[in-house]
């Protein structure tokens, strides 16, 4: 190995911090910053780490391609005028995938407070420039110690039967649908598209993907709004899995409609499907699915109850007892995990 | 009245001019500037000056807000990196609403080319800054002429009747449709959602007009792109209406399907709907309504052949004939304005 | 000093970085990021670092506002897709002002390659949140070596000195001019108007000075691409001074004019004035003014010669020969500088 390769390898594995204020457009009308501003940001630090990385090695030069993130908290609400800092590292590499860790950081520059914000794993893959169609192999990183890199492949393989079992769940459609009663699912459903633009797509003639996750956490927003009436804020998203790249001139249709709520948070689950408008539509799967999960605030930050989502259909019903078990679980994960730190 | 009421009154009437550089993300993939592009920039002028002027004489704070848009051409096509240039001035006040008219210049700063790329007048009302449902005097203006105050009072009344008349056509629906067939109205059919951010309300409450234009020239230009899979331009839209102001924190809904095609254009009626996510809909008409026509470029700017729009229901049927109505109206004043210049 | 505040003392003197991905909209058509984007990245690190060290002792809160920015040269031209990596720290502190240090590293993270783009120093004052127009004590930097405080002094003496007198030259204007003959002052002079929205103040009621000197940068481009008709880049901006604070709901108006013209430079100067469109005009003078200096490059990045500018009056002259002077002023200050080296 010379120098020069050398060097770029060591600084491929640097932490990088991507820091910005932020702006009135970041948040809602209660100065509550958008979960999706923050997913999209995540990326950002996310892309460039990975991208550089599987760049250190190879003679062949790639781009890092959002695979997936796992589940993922808000901690804590941002506002307009508080810095967010956003640092990535790698944490573990496959053959052909990169594992990003990112943490968000929320600093009052006024008074000197931070916060921990959210904190987000998210799997890349290089694809070659030359041929986008084509996996490049990405180069090891070192690892501190056997285990850490023991629980690496650990957390890989699960990610990997988790992006097999979504894949084949999703073939469902979002139908259009007016429903003028309240609290129905056909009440707050809703949709919007989106013309793909070069600056979706700096890197490559791909959408990056927080594009695609700010688009989703936007309309989860609405959907959300439209059925409480109320200030909501993003308190969670479930795993998201990429299944097809976005190419530049799509036209990206983002579709949520709510699958379940508890007393104090619902469910929403968001489809995107793409279609270039210069070709016809061969795919019949979405390009990417996923669960948010709102909360309702008071003026004091305090959650609200949330009016119960009226059920009709079959389909309705069989969507709201399956989000009740993805609530549940995490529910009891979480109380694990609160024993563990006593 | 005083020097520096004077002045202030003096320089409400000069002309203003908005000149930018046109961005990438302000461009289709062929590099053609959307419509909506320059719609947003013509009124970012218009209610700049008629702002100021409303304000010169005033001792009551108020800021125009957009009731209506002349019908409009967009004559050649802008393209990345063209400066545009968009010039308002002030043609004729009533007692409640100023008209501006507005020319928008495309020079290539590489050539010195210049050419004209739109002609548009559009008309402000002025609210009270204190209290937003109180429409303000307009301060009157200085005529060259009587002739030309003349002519601009014809105007007014010619906007007045119209207006009255859209008003009453407003209630019809878009629903939702799902048509596999290609070439049918459910096919290329399209409707996004929009939350309105601190940026699209930059001088008071209340959406500015330019923006909802652009979101409705977006949606036609996708219904038109879904129709004929070309590359596709603006190239006029109807006099718009705007009855009702939209607010901060609001959720837009904005909804196109195409209505006529003839050899070489296509009509798309828009329709804009705007519920505040905080309270309830009790509104039943669309806030706005338009039609935009597109047509189909090749590589070398020349109008491709349109795939005729396959009407199914009696609805579809009178929607296309009133299109075609429209069409052939207008095709019959450029040719009598021909005649006249000859 | 309490524990709690010395934390924040310390972490107020951490340098920070700010970065991310150049996109399509960065950049003009030939793919070379605009200088005003660099500076406006700049100028959201110098606030941040100096905002949170202002306010790192003192009681009252505040915010860092640009004063100024010190002449500040562009090594190298940036593409779409390199990373920029702005990283900022805090090098002098007087009673009422702060220096900052910036340096702006481009990375191309598919080879790896590194290069500094830019070095600049700003001077923030800090303004009280709740009046604006008080001025908040600094609290003192630690310096690393007396000689290291006593090199801020007398760079703090110099640009204090340099604010005075160009306050004074500051009431020049620009009028408008049509001369349709190439090369001249009146052909390549251009203004734009923008009005402030809500995101280009995200901290307090005022502008941001990145997004002035953004549109300054604009304005600056299109003068110099109107003048020689080929791929222009920013070289280098002259000390800006800002001289007013632009409120919120302002319309900027910014002009600019060439001045200088050398065998592969062209030099611009550019004003900027602002009036608020609910207010009457006060002042006289322009808030900013700078000269910013641009060159010409052929596809491989090479100088290209410069149409001399044909000047025709006085005031054209005297401008002329005042540009040739800094023009010889700077080539000698590099030259002594280059000597050093040696």
């Amino acid at each position: 190995m010379d120098g020069a390769v050398k060097t770029r390898l060591q600084s491929s594995g640097c932490p990088i911090q991507v820091s910005r204020i932020l702006r009135p457009d970041d948040a809602n009308i209660a100065g509550n910053v958008h979960g999706g501003t923050i997913l999209k940001m995540i990326e950002e630090a996310g892309v460039i780490i990975s991208t550089r990385h599987c760049n250190s090695q190879n003679e062949e030069r790639c781009v890092a391609v959002l695979a997936r993130v796992e589940r993922t908290d808000f901690l804590s609400p941002m506002s307009i005028g508080e810095v967010a800092h956003v640092s990535a590292e790698i944490t573990y590499t496959s053959k052909h995938s990169v594992e990003v860790q990112v943490n968000v950081m929320a600093e009052n520059i006024l008074n000197g407070a931070k916060q921990m914000a959210n904190r987000a794993t998210l799997w890349y893959v290089p694809l070659s420039v030359e041929n986008v169609n084509k996996v490049v192999k990405v180069p090891p990183m070192q690892y501190s110690s056997p285990e850490q890199q023991e629980e690496g492949r650990k957390r890989y393989e699960a990610q990997k039967l988790d992006r097999i079992e979504t894949k084949q769940r999703n073939e469902d459609q979002i139908f259009p649908a007016i429903n003028v009663e309240p609290y129905t699912v056909g009440y707050s459903q809703s949709s919007l598209i989106h013309l793909v633009g070069p600056s979706d797509c700096a890197l490559h003639n791909f959408v990056q993907g927080g594009v695609t996750m700010k688009l989703m956490d936007e309309v989860a927003g609405i959907v959300a709004a439209r059925h409480c009436k109320t200030n909501i804020v993003t308190a969670s998203v479930d795993a998201i899995n990429f299944h097809q790249k976005i190419e530049k001139g799509s036209v990206i249709t983002v579709s949520g409609r709510m699958t379940f709520t508890s007393n104090k948070s619902m469910e929403i689950e968001v489809f995107v499907d793409a279609d270039h408008v210069l070709k016809s539509l061969t795919e019949t799967a979405h390009a990417v699915t996923a669960f948010f999960t709102y909360v309702s605030l008071d003026k004091d930050g305090k959650a609200l109850p949330i009016p119960t989502l009226k059920v009709e259909t079959e389909d309705e019903k069989r969507r709201f007892e399956e989000g009740r078990n993805r609530y549940l679980q995490t529910k009891a994960k979480r109380m694990a995990e609160a024993m563990k730190c006593q």
